[in-house]
């Protein structure tokens, strides 16, 4: 029954239903995956697959993010601001499942928007919604055995999101409604194997194609099963081991997935997050006290065993290495008071400045803390201490990310591609979703 | 290891290399894939696909197969060729894994190559052999499981075969091979709760578009894991419980499998296939003697219970529920002499002359035949009595079509849509595969 459930929720939902939490959550998500999608942009994963794919480029319906006013079929528009959105790792994360949801919902809406034109903001809000809730669901229903056997859980249920917003959008009926999920279903993409590689970001880029493709087909009365998600040798059985999809996506509505999703405050390990969070506010308080990174004479943080076991990198020598590194994390929060994409490029990582605070900072693990919990110690050369102690790291679902820290977040990614001034045009465009008339001029204004 | 096995016997294999039964085969197998996407060019499963997805065509550099010279991008071309070529039912099949080879493969390929234009038959044809090599063997190495789970094994690893041989074609050498692999390995594509529906055969336009892609995507620098196949979460252990993947690419060169690739005869389930074989064969019998159906008095076939089983269906209101009725097949192959697709229209199946000879037909089941046996008595008004013996039908690995056979098979489905003359051309052109200069060229003849 679930794939019937699914599109019956989705079909019966109506903007009116959104609570106004849930229209927040879902225009602060769009707004994050603009803000990835553009800072992704330059990035050789999406330029490479965008270069490569060029031969294949249909009619110009729709923006390439962060590449000057392109456009492209709305496919391709799809496949490689999806793949930007993902790149940097940058993105959102829904914790109950770690699926990245927005990028494979949003990369396929925005694009088919454009195309087909005329598209309120209330109506993409609602579409979006609809496709992030029950990817969430269907992901909630397969997990965690789905991810352990292999499965990049973001692409697998992004590309049933994706077809379910772009139906939406399409306004189809229930039956084609459950044909769209059913061809989404049946193109299983992303192996976790490929993380690490061009191809972990494909995965988000492919997704939204995949469910793009599927709403467009079966909005002409393309066939698939009607018990795609259930059937014995259905979506759900297939890749999964054990799954309770029938239970979850009778959740639907009554706990919005969207609510609980959450940003990502720095682009690196999550890991890392409390002593970022910890020593950009010992930052502020060294400020406040008229003291600078001259006057450190040392820093210790204590943090759980798991923070030294995948980011105890003590030298990182360039950008990608410093993600893993809590050292360099720890020393951009205390020098510069910011851990944005400006401060993981190389030239920081090397710099004179950050590498002598670097050196400066000692770390022990302790059982006894939380995962996003971290105790910082900042002894100065005055002999003076400052401490802090963060329980739970900005970013969080018990503390997310301020509007002004989102806001942040976007303006230091989007000014590296489209400088300062196109990224302050960038963030008020987005912020305009819910009152716009036309998705596709909102686009132009990106 | 497999991945990089398999990358380096492709990169490796050259045109030297290919036995000349292997050559006929790749030919047979190329005449019979474009006979069938002629074919299937009309049906709806096709024309639908091809109208949804028009807005997203990008430049018509490659042909839609049975369109009147229509073109559009490769992907495209690639995907809806491939719907095409299966959506009859009535393509090729390597029947140790029952994966129909060609599909996903050669549609990728024709459309790639007219895309980059100046490709000789000779390399079309290595990189085909090349694609439904590793293909077959990667098959055979999650062969039965992965079937058994519920993945359509045609796509699944029709990705996989499509981006090696589109990789040959475009010369990739060994790591960027394996990272084609890889990128198709990760789009799993293909569950068996999609047969019976438009999906089933958009797995096998779609296997080609992925494949294509990875390759295109490859040969840029795009990267995967180079242990796609094999890793712990590499594609081999996600999709099947059970594989021996290592051991199956071993082989590859030594058993060379598009030798082992059966094309069907008939438009219908392949268990009917021994008794309108043999009823063909009573058909000319009757001619030689001077007898038509109107002289039937009677006629009798013993076969394996699963005939009965699955094609007892005894008053068939409709060319698709003939398909699953032993019986129009006995009596189109009295009557007419023949079974395609013309046979098989809606008219036919109700009409007088068939229906007639289709009551006087009657079936027992014996355990003790095998399923590709039948023993059929026909008993004419004069009271003399015909018999014939199959013991394996024609399409058999045992007893496989003759060149006029395919040649016929190639016309009569090719007709139906491109008219006698289009259908001898088309045919001519397609069998000047191995000589040809251009399948750019090539295609145009079609």
């Amino acid at each position: 029954m679930a794939t019937e459930k699914v599109a019956s929720w989705v079909v019966n939902l109506s903007y009116a239903n959104l609570p106004p939490e849930v229209i927040q959550a879902a225009v602060s998500s769009f707004y994050n995956w603009v803000g990835c999608a553009i800072g992704g942009a330059t990035h050789p994963t999406t330029t490479t697959a965008y270069e490569a794919l060029t031969p294949f480029f249909g009619q110009p319906t729709s923006t390439l993010l962060g590449h000057k006013g392109a456009r492209t079929d709305a496919s391709h528009a799809a496949l490689i601001n999806g793949i930007a959105s993902h790149v940097h790792d940058y993105d959102d994360t829904h914790l109950a499942t770690i699926i990245h949801p927005t990028g494979p919902v949003a990369s396929a809406l925005l694009a088919q928007s454009e195309a087909l034109g005329d598209v309120k903001g209330e109506d993409f809000i609602l579409a979006l919604v609809a496709g992030i809730e029950a990817e969430c669901k269907l992901g909630m229903g397969v997990w965690p055995k789905h991810y352990d056997i292999g499965w990049h859980i973001t692409s697998t249920v992004g590309s049933i999101g994706a077809a379910i917003a772009v139906g939406k959008l399409m306004k189809l009926q229930r039956t084609p409604m459950q044909h769209a999920i059913s061809i989404a279903a049946t193109q299983v993409t992303g192996l976790r194997e490929m993380f690490g590689t061009d191809t972990k970001s494909f995965h988000v880029g492919r997704a939204a194609q995949n469910g793009l493709m599927a709403a467009v087909l079966a909005a002409r009365g393309y066939t698939g099963s009607l018990q795609a998600i259930e059937a014995p040798r259905g979506w759900a059985r297939v890749v999964s081991v054990s799954n309770d999809v029938d239970g979850e996506v009778g959740g639907l509505g009554q706990q919005w997935e969207i609510a609980r999703n959450a940003f990502k405050p720095f682009p690196c390990g999550i890991v890392v997050h409390p002593v970022i969070d910890g020593c950009i506010q010992l930052h502020r308080e060294m400020v406040a006290e008229g003291v600078t990174a001259a006057d450190i004479e040392r820093a210790h943080v204590r943090v759980h065993p798991l923070v030294l076991e995948l980011t105890g990198k003590k030298t990182p020598q360039d950008g990608l290495q410093a993600k893993f590194s809590v050292y360099h994390g720890g020393a951009i929060g205390l020098v510069l008071g910011k851990a944005g994409p400006a401060q993981y490029e190389d030239n920081v990582v090397l710099s004179t400045e950050i590498v002598t605070v670097r050196d400066k900072i000692t770390a022990t693990a302790d059982k006894g803390l939380g995962a996003d919990e971290t105790e910082i110690t900042l002894t100065l050369k005055n002999g003076k201490t400052l401490t802090r102690n963060v329980q739970h790291a900005i970013g969080s679902v018990e503390v997310p990310m301020t509007t002004a820290q989102l806001e942040e977040k976007f303006v230091d990614q989007v000014s590296l591609v489209l400088g300062a001034d196109g990224a302050q045009r960038a963030s008020k465009a987005c912020w305009a979703l819910q009152g716009s008339e036309s998705v596709t001029d909102l686009a132009k204004g990106i």
